[in-house]
C-alpha cells in the first residue's frame, strides 16, 4: 500500500478554506480517482510540539493506493483539473510526497 | 479524533533504521500508551512530487487518539522514555504536530 500525502505549510497571512477543501475539493478528487482510492484522511493542524504552538501544517491530506503505478494511472489524467481547483481554497503552495505504508 | 504526527526530515548523511522503528520502537510506544491509542500508521518516504525525487520525510508516524487530553494523559508519563529511545534508530531531529482528523 502506498500513501500520497499533500502538506499545506502554516504560513503567516495565508488562507485555507477547510470547508471548501472537505466538502468540495476532496469529493471532486475522489470522484476523479474513482476505485483506485483505497482510503484516506484529512487533518487540520491544531498545534506543534508545545501546547498552543502553531502546527507545521494547517492541513494535510493522505490518500491510499495499492501501488505507485495505480496512483500515477489514476492521478495522471486529472492532475491539471485537480491543481486548477487549489486557488479556490488556498494560496499556500503545498508540498507532496509518496510513502510506503509500513504499518 | 486527533492525530499525533511525527516527521523525520530526509536529511543528507543521516541514518534511519526502519526495522528498529517498526519492530522495536513503535511496539514499545504502543505498550506504554495502551488503550488510549485508537489507530495509527507508519510511512516510509519513497519520492517527492517528481518520480525519483527525494521525499521530504524519510519516515512519518501517525497515532490516533480520541482527544488532545487523552493524548496528553497517555503520553505525558512516558515521553522521557520514548524520546530516550530515538537515538537507537536515528540521528534525525523529528518534528511533530497534533491535528484534528476531519475525514
Amino acid at each position: 500500500m502506498i500513501k500520497f500525502s499533500i502538506f499545506y505549510p502554516n504560513e503567516e497571512g495565508k488562507k485555507f478554506d477547510m470547508d471548501y477543501y472537505v466538502n468540495s475539493h476532496i469529493p471532486m478528487v475522489m470522484e476523479k480517482l474513482g476505485g483506485a482510492v483505497k482510503g484516506g484522511t484529512i487533518d487540520q493542524g491544531l498545534a506543534g510540539s508545545e501546547p498552543g504552538s502553531p502546527p507545521i501544517y494547517v492541513a494535510m491530506g493522505h490518500i491510499l493506493f495499492d501501488s505507485v503505478e495505480e496512483f500515477q494511472n489514476a492521478m495522471g489524467p486529472h492532475m491539471e483539473a485537480i491543481m486548477a481547483d487549489i486557488p479556490y481554497y488556498t494560496d499556500i503552495v503545498p508540498t507532496v510526497q509518496i510513502s510506503e505504508v509500513k504499518m
